[in-house]
Parts: structure tokens; sequence; C-alpha cells
């Protein structure tokens, strides 16, 4: 059996089964997106690909986009990142707080929101025009210059934010966020705004999958080692407390966003991409989570 | 250049390095222990294989020994066991117990000691004669009948290990050891207690990058899908607080133990096995975690 | 309105209004008691005494007997005790664990479990027959010979107490035990075990109210500044996780114990105690907290 | 000997002593004060009173203030206001961020940050002009019409003040918070702001300890009853981390700020304010805490 013909069938097995979970009430703009869509998009580092369902549909990539960050920042930053930032898994979501206590600061991984804001501040320092800069790296690692923040959603995000705004002001309070707390979380804001399809995202990240090159004309977007480390710390941290129970089941690095979005990156094959917007009580996606664990059940992940 | 000749560089390289760290004190009869053994033991599915230094010379396996109690554990219960132990990293050892009150006595992986000491009760409510049937087991998958415990190190942590006896208890007074707790711990610390070499263990745990099948005579110890899950559990929480960086560097599953252990998996291809008594802030061996990161650089990883 | 006339109304006010909350059941012996038992004694130090209700049956007086214990070791160490444990308020019972370990084996203050096992490890260090010469102090204390610990419920207390020799065994881990665990968590559960009533709870306790001299004798039993300082640990610490709310409520220095007693003292004038067995969610008896607000409400408290 | 001769001698033995500890480097402006102010003001019930050296400068009362908003709040809300605060000691600094997350947004007590926090933002809802009319509420209290906010140490802390911005949208993230964080912070960061003598203080105080009335004029501030649990507080919450050792040591309800002063309230009999600049590690002026723990061992305390 092929991969379209697995993933098809993946495909209607979950379609004909009970779809579980809540849509986000966390961000109003977002509460009242269809809870049935449901859009799959898989591409091979080869330029095989097959979409399912919403595959073509905008979505907010919310935190998926914590990972174009990253890239940028690592890109630009190196190894010297990593004094601000950290790579071990958060533990619970409960502990967020007493552990940038106990670390002073320090985020414990990019992927977190205080990491990805620290990365925000970064950005900050290190471009020109942040905001403006982060989105041309973004459509220029998509060939894909159609891609904006969504002010609407923004502004909906930054109306009932305050935790993030709390954690921003906790970590400038230990001196690990340079900029003005306000600009910070503008950019942060903004990043999560953006919106893009399953086949969008699919090929903006394949350069993960190619040990940083883009696909589309082999220019090395971030080195070989880089990549690997980004992908390292997808596997462990990708998918908030749930992190360990996707690497357990799903087997590859994998980002999630509150807007039901889950990319899945399989070194040296193929990116995946599911869409489904209801959440499980973790904030993952439910049906992404379903997928993805069928999928590398039938084919194979990196374990 | 070949792997024998990355791995002979590799080990010369290390060995003319700085040796940094501190050998365990956690245990008196471990601190006694040579600092500058240095031992490396490589080998494939295929059958190849390569020592280095001290790698004949047996030392204290300490939490390997937990990758050989989970297994057999998970083979028996199979999925029923993750009611009593999660699959999540843990964040930080300061946590630990806080964890633990907030999941009622669930501990969150079964490599942390509270998750090791609950596999202990599993196994002694599931085997006929707990600690000899496990041994039998190590000696069948390992094809090695010379494994046993070590009454002597077994009773140099017992005389020390109070926090493992309020772990026990702790985790007993939220009802998720059925057993008594000096039995549960009587088998945790002998457990703890096996000596073995590098190329010992590295036979041993060689199924796992077998896809479950011990190579020697091809026969399934564990199946396929329960394998992968076992690497992606020590990919997550294999060496305790550091796995997120054990990843991020070397990004292959991992095991440690405080004897100065490592064992790395290379799903489909190999294992290797490094043994230095001088441990980082963290309790993994200083050299090991070196060794291994600039093996995976020269080498691959599975991101 | 005198003390007699308030104390008949309160008592028949509280009586005549719905009994809530639920009978300990941590320790299997004391869940079978009869949760109507209402009793209230009172005593001045000038020996003017006032009893309603089932005053004079006996029942577990649990954690008030740590009143007696922190008296002993702090008239024998005095202020060298304070190495050893604390005397500030632990927050919630949730930290307990996490505040041990912050603080590396010193328990927050002497009325919680972690620093009542400490004051009894004191003991044995202090102490040629630490049981024996501790019921002695007791009686002596009393004047009441009959004193004693209840085997039966000691047993009970010892057969579900797996978080105090969780606690007594962290506390080990960092030195802060010096005693054998099983020998210090034999008298903690002796202890615990006594049966008093309210009549000789009153009475034994009633130096505190009397600036450290026994009111049959006026011989000092613990000097006036530690007098002050014990009611002063009381006053923040005494209600668990409600000392903030009885200080607030009811104004006077404080104990509980899960058989539903409260003992309350108001310094130069007067011990009060109350049982009644069905507690609150905080583990301090329904019936004992409404009687002792209304009463300083009606007569003073010391703010 | 009585009052001012046991005072006298107090502080002269005190100011030949060492002067520990460190002024306060949280806010800039207040860096600077000379360490070696030292004042103190007694003032009884029946307005006979004395002062010792810097009793009439003025300094920056910081927390002390919070003492009078409470009051403010406690008298215009009753008892409604603790569905919005708790009463409960907060353990230690370190879980003051896990336990507003365990508590949903409640703050423990009114006098840490977080509360203090919530009383502004009760005040805001319930006042016309609300910075206006607690200065008002101030100088009525104080028959003192001089009482001001210090805009120079407003601005100060506010720009130092990140930790306080995250708590109040930490709060708010909850929905314990109602009005505008900039605003409810702009009135927290005013209130620290206030500067007075110890005289002043000890004037403005005193009705805590004339059972809610204003001595002056006999005027009833606040009820007799309300009066005493503002003063519970105090007792139990009203020195940061050390408010059992203050409890214990000193025997008083009390409330310190950073600026070096602490104000105790001896009900029925007197108010005395302390200030020295130099802090202990908690936080708390160090010639202020050996000054009232030397006055009630040769006084008196409440226990």
């Amino acid at each position: 059996m092929n991969y379209r013909e697995i993933l098809t069938d993946i495909y209607e097995t979950i379609k004909n089964e009970e779809n579980k979970g809540q849509v986000t009430s966390f961000i109003p703009e977002l509460s009242g997106v269809n809870p049935e869509h449901f859009g799959v998009f898989f591409k091979t580092v080869n330029n095989d690909e097959f979409g399912f369902g919403s595959f073509n549909d905008k979505f907010s990539i919310q935190s998926i986009a914590k990972v174009a960050s990253l890239s940028l920042a690592y890109k630009i930053l190196g190894k010297r990142m990593w004094k601000r930032i950290g790579v071990e898994p958060s533990g619970t979501a409960f502990n967020s707080l007493v552990q940038l206590e106990a670390d002073k600061g320090i985020p414990r991984n990019p992927f977190i929101n205080a990491g990805a804001i620290v990365v925000c501040d970064i950005l900050i320092s290190q471009l020109d025009n942040p905001q403006q800069d982060f989105l041309s790296f973004m459509r220029y690692i998509s060939d894909n210059p159609s891609i904006k923040f969504s002010p609407k959603i923004a502004k909906s995000e930054k109306s009932t934010g305050f935790r993030n705004i709390a954690l921003c002001n906790f970590i400038k309070s230990f001196g690990n966020i340079k900029n003005d707390s306000e600009e910070v979380l503008d950019f942060y804001f903004n990043l999560c705004s953006i919106e893009m399809s399953c086949r969008e995202i699919s090929n903006c990240f394949l350069f993960l999958a190619n040990q940083g090159r883009k696909v589309s004309d082999n220019k090395q977007i971030i080195n070989k080692s880089r990549t690997k480390r980004i992908n390292a710390i997808m596997q462990t941290c990708g998918l908030y407390d749930e992190s360990g129970e996707f690497t357990f089941k799903v087997g590859l690095p994998g980002k999630s966003g509150i807007g039901g979005g889950i990319l899945a990156i399989h070194p040296n094959k193929h990116t995946i991409v599911v869409w489904s917007p209801k959440l499980n009580s973790k904030g993952n996606s439910y049906r992404g989570m379903k997928f993805l664990e069928l999928f590398t059940t039938k084919t194979s992940s990196i374990f």
C-alpha cells in the first residue's frame, strides 16, 4: 500500500468517527471557527504531495509559527541563544511560573510561551525591521509572498492575553527581556496571528525534513546541524505537556497550535500537516493526534 | 571514514582532554571507583562490533537496568501499565514530588525513580519469583547467564536510600504501590545493583535497535510497536533533567546511570555504550555525553 | 452576661444547627466514632470551670498532643531547637514537600507533621526512655496519671500512615532525622494516639494561659518567655492551612486535631476545648471552629 | 521602670550595636537614603507619646500603606471582600505565583503584593476618585492634611516594577482584576510612594489599637470586630515570609515596608513605629525587628 492509499484510508476512518474535544475559547476571534474542518497535507522531499479535505483553507497557525521564529533567531544568533532559553521540556503547565522563578527568568525551551516571547525579544534586538523582516523570512522559506499577520486575530489575542503580558513582565523582572514589553508582545501576538493552510505550512517547513535546504531551489536556509537540533526540540517540547505522549504515540518531531493545526516532520522524508479545530484537554487537536498516530503506525516513525 | 575509525578518533580525542565532574557520592560503595575508567562498546544489528578502553570491565549499571524492567513489565502488562505511570518528561528534579502530589501518585515516566519503583511493584504483582524471574529475563535477552545482583552495592544503596523509601511510601499513600514497601524497595535496590560491562550492556539492549528481536537468534522479545515506544520514552525521559539536552546534542534514545554508563540506541542500526564514572552536575557521565555528541555529529542521529 | 451564660447560649445555638462536615477517614480506627458527640470545657487560671455535653468523654487528641511534645522539647533544648525546625506558617498543604526540599529538610514549624516528627526525633535523642518520659511529662503537667497511649489507634495510624513514613524518610535524606526512622515514627504514632476528654485537655494545657506555671501548684513548667512563644506558634501555625482563618475569626492561639478537638488559649485568662468529630475541608472540627468564633465575638480575643 | 526609660534604654543599646543588612535596591529612588537613620515613635491610646532619633523625618512607608488601603476597602465592602482575597499566610515568597495559580487568582492575603493590588482594584471600583478619595481617608484618620503621594518615588517604582505588572496581569487572566491593569498599577505604585515620619504613622494607625476609634475625637473609623480582624491579619501576614518569626519574637500585630519602617500595634494599649533603612534578608528592617523584640521582652506582648 502506498502513502496515498494509507492517507486516504486513515482520513476516511477518522472522518467517520466521533469528533471530540473543544474549539479553543482562549482567543475570542478563533472560537467561531467551524469545528468540522478537517484537512491534511503531505509532502515529501521529492516533491510528492497529497491533500485531503480542507487542506487549502487558511486557519490560524498560532504556535506553529514559533518554529519559524526559532529558526530565524537560531540562524542569526547560533548557539549564543541558548544562554537565554533552554532546550528542556517543561514538565507540566502548572509549573511553568515556578520554573521561570527557579531558573531566574530563563524559559525552559523556545516553544512554551515564555520561550517564544524571549525569541521575539531576540529578533527585535537583531533585526532592523523586526516584524517585516520576519514576514520576509517566512515568505522566502515558503516561496509564498502572501503570508501576512492578521490584525483582527492579533487584536483579539491581545484583548485576553493577560497571562502572556504577565509572563513577559515576569521575565523582564529577571533581565531576560531587553526591549520594551509592549513591543515584544506586539510582535508575539502578530506572530501567532498568521493564517495559513495545511499545504502552505507543509511547504514552509519542508526544509526541516531536508537537512535545512529548501526543496524548491536547494538553497540552505539553516545548516544541517541546526536543522537536526530544531527537530530535536520539536520532539521533546513541541506539543506542550503532551510532548512525551506525542513522541510515544507518533514518534516524529512535531509542533501544534491551538488553532487546531499540527505539523510533523519525518527527517529526510516528508512533512505532514493536519488541521482539525477541536482540541483535547492538553490543547492539541483531537483528530490531529489521532491521525498522526495511525499514520506512523501504518508507515514508520523515527524510533 | 568508517565507524571504527570515527570511534577510534573520538575515543583518543576525549581521552586526551581533561576529565571533568565528580564520581557519585550518593552510594558509598560506588564512590571508590577509579574515575579514569573509560570504556566504549559499539555493536550493529549486523553484528559488527568494536570496543575501546575498559569496555570489558564490569561497573554498576544503576538506572540503565530500568530499561530492562520497563521492557519486561510492558511485555507482560501492555498498555494497561500506562494507567499507573505516565510517559511525559518530568521537567526538573525539583518538581518531582509536587508532580507526584498533583498527579495523585502517578509518576511522570518509568525512568524517574518514582516510576521505576512502580515498575518494580508491577513486576512483583505479576511474577511468581519476581527478582529471580527478572534476572532470568535479563540473562535471556543478553545470552548471558552470569548477570546477577550485587548484594554489596544493594546494601550500600539501602543504607542511604532514604529518599527512595520516601518516594515509595508517598506513592503508596496514593494507592499506587500495591505490595509491601520493603519488598518493592528491596527489588528496586537489587535492580540498580547489577554490574555489567559496556559490551554486555550493548548486547543486552541490542533488541531495541532491532525492532524488538534478539540479534543472536532473531527471537521477538517485545513487539515492534512497543519497541518503538520504549525508544520514544528513552528519547524524552532517559537522561533525567538533561533529556532535552541529550536529544538536542546527541539525537538518539538513551539511558544513563549514576555509575557513569550511558546506553544509546540508533533504531535499525546499532547500540553504543560509553562508561566513564565522573558525572556532570545533572548526574550524567561527563565523557559519555561528550563522546556521544561527537559521535552523532560525525555519523548521524535520528533527526 | 457571664461566661457560663455565654457558653451555655452558644452551646445550645450550635447544637440546634445542622452539623456539617465529615469524620476523618484517614485513620480507620477513628472513622467509627459517633459524629454527634459535642463537648466543651472551659477553665480559667483562677480555677473557674464549666463543661458542656460530652466534655468528660475521651477522644483521640491527635495533633493536639504536638503542643505537649513541643513544650517538652523546647524546655530541654531551648532555642537550639530552631536550628532544626522553623516557626513560619506553611502556606498550603500542597507545598509542604516542596518547602521541605527548598528548605533542605527543615520543617516550617513544629505543628505540621514534618515538624512534629522532628520533635519526636529530638526527644528520642534527649530522653533516656523517650516514650515513657514523655508520658510522665504529660501526666505531670495534667496532674493526671491515667494518660496513656492507645496501641489500637497507634496501630491503625501506622497501617495507613504511608505519607508520614515518606515525610520522615525524606527529612532523613537531608540529615535532619538522627535516629532510626522506625523508632521515630513509632513514637510519633503513639503520641497521636493519646485519648483524653475536653476537661483533661483543658487542664493539661492551662499552664500556657498561666505564663508557664501549673495552676494547681504554681510550679513553673516552662518559662514565661518560652510560653509566649509556644502560644505565638499556635497562633500562626496551629490549625493547618486554616491558621490564618482561625486567627482572623477566633483570634486566640489554638491547636486542632483530626479527632475533632480544638484547644484554644487566652493568655492570662483561660483555656477552652471543644470537641465535635465532623471536620471541615481543611481538617478542623466544623462545630469547634464555629463555637470558638462565636465565643470570642461575644467575649474577647487577644486582638 | 516606665515606658520612656525602657524605650530610651533599648534605643541606646541598639544604636551602639553594629547596624547590619542592606538598604533596598529594588527601587532606585530609595537606594540613596542614609542607612544610619534610626527613629522610633511610641503613642498610647491615652495620648502619651515619646519619640527617639529621626522620628520626625519622613521616609517612604511603602507596604505600611497597605494597612490603610485594606482598612478602607474593608470598611466599604465588608466581608464581601474575602471572596477576592484570602486571610492565610503565604508560606514562602517562592511559592506566591504557584499559589495564585492553584487558587485561581485569589491572593492569599491583602498584604502580599498580589493581594494589595486586588485591594487597589476594589477601591477603584468603589470610589469616585479613587486615588484622591484614598488620600482623603488617610488624611482624615491621621488628622494630617499634608499626606500625599510622591510622584518621584512612584515613577521610580514603576520603572523597575515588572514583577508587579506581571502579578497584576496574571491575576487579571483569572478575572480577579476588574479594571484596567495600568490604572490599578498606577494606584498601587502611588500608594506605596507615600512618605511619612514615625510620628505620623503612629498617629495614623492608632485607631487599630483603640478598637477602631480615632483617639483625637473618638470617631469610629471601622467597627470593633473588623478592627480585630485587621490586627489578626497583620499578626499572621504582616511581615512577608518572616511573619511567623515576628509573631514568635515580638508577639504583636505588625506591618513592615521595604523603606525600613515597621508599625506594631498593641491592641487597647499603643502603637509603636520604628524606622531604620537597612533590611535583613527577608526585607524587614534589621534594627526594627531587634528593637521590637527587645521592647516586648521588657514590656509585654499579646501572648
